[in-house]
């Protein structure tokens, strides 16, 4: 049984001021996907930590998986959740990053998911991250070699 | 209307393999409400980026407290994720300074809520993070003087 | 034999471009202070992960203190950094926050310091934090129980 | 004239306790620069909040690239600081999306550097670590396409 939490992340768009290329919704969804995979993964290397001495140094490489992908998702996040002056070729870097970080948690996570409960949660939430995140890429690919700034949202004056 | 979204926070801490002393459902809440206001206020600062030039002056106060409250809510929900080795004494310091940050950020937001959507939402998060802050902190009260551990989770051999 | 690295933190304060009420030396050393204690406690919580199977389940306190230590003294940091519509309140309780986080961490690094090198090293980083960190404390100090400000820097128009 | 700022950084990798497949030296000078830049950029997105009101709407592109820039470079200064169970495709993503940000951000400051002392400071800490990143990068290159796990440091039981 997943959980649900308010966010504000969908409203946070709808009343964002200026226009945007990208659809609010898909964007909504990863932004919130990130931040609910970076608490998971902070949650499951803590978790790892309080196994007993016997299992703790087979869940190093989890933990430290763990530790990059709530690092990478949450500075992923608040790139995604700005508008103004967005630039494609960095958003489209940090997501390739976030994508790749997800899955290597997954597969570390997957690893463990029959022996800890924690681990089996912490994949779902990572894969599920992933998947979203390889949805998102097209729509952030850089046009062109230009310095590409697709939804240039800010009034510059 | 509020939106939501999947978490996996309490998932994570009913996985967790040791004892926990804290109230499981209210410190999902806070933990979740957390991350939901460093995303709005992330997103707050970045649309009264996007607002126009007469506007933009007036909110440089609001876009600082939205930027730090963000990092603090965010830091404090990676704190208060970890159950492992739990010290009051650091959970409770760094809640009141989110109950704090949260106060200034909903007072900052709240100047401008009729001017601004964004910021109308923004002192919502800011204002229902607060009050769930305040609830959990008598529960993070580190007990006399003694280097309080409460919670020593950890199987410690 | 400690490190040095190129910082902007001083020439940043220089060339802010409002009025500051903080001693912008005491300001810098502390903003250094909490950048280089949250990178040694990132690197000594992943170095303890890599010690040997009989050392490890005894360092799980010292690693969660650590991961704790990294992200507070980070936000912390940040928070310094802003000088526009500085509000003492969030400043004060935040600084009291990590003064607090570092002197845990250096406590339970402190444990360890004969048997690992990078926990001695790391403790010395936190106890180097803590000690600036509550020297500037009283810089910080909210005037009355007005909502202080200050250092009302910003031009607001 | 550059400032500078004890660290413990390179200490911290001489003391690590397990092999490293990477130059130390190199990479303390990197994990250094990202958090230099870090602040940097946290300090320069404040530093144009507080300029004058007509200066401001021509600085939101640099605010925002500022804040992105500060998120990214955090994210990999903690990515770089991990060497248990190092995944090479994982750093060498995010290192090549913090030589992205670094570029756009030192290109952003670039126009204000003449108007604004700490937009040109900004920038020669953008453009400093742009370049050590990418004297970093052929080093993480992820070797064939295994999950290439180069410095597999963790003494996994």
């Amino acid at each position: 049984m997943k959980g649900v939490a308010v966010t504000y992340t969908q409203q946070m768009l709808d009343t964002y001021p200026a226009e945007m290329n990208l659809d609010r919704g898909k964007l909504a969804r990863a932004i919130d996907a990130l931040g609910a995979c970076a608490q998971a993964c902070t949650a499951c290397a803590d978790a790892c930590l309080s196994e007993g001495a016997e299992a703790l140094p087979m869940l190093t490489r989890c933990i430290r998986d763990n530790l990059d992908c709530a690092d990478i998702c949450a500075a992923t996040a608040a790139v995604l959740s700005r508008q103004t002056a967005y630039d494609a070729r960095v958003s489209h870097a940090q997501v390739k990053a976030a994508a790749q970080v997800t899955k290597t948690c997954a597969d570390s996570c997957g690893e463990h998911r029959d022996a800890h409960d924690h681990c089996r949660v912490c994949e779902e939430a990572c894969r599920e991250t992933e998947r979203i995140l390889i949805e998102l890429l097209p729509d952030l690919e850089p046009s062109g070699d230009a310095p590409s700034r697709p939804s240039q949202a800010a009034p510059q004056t």
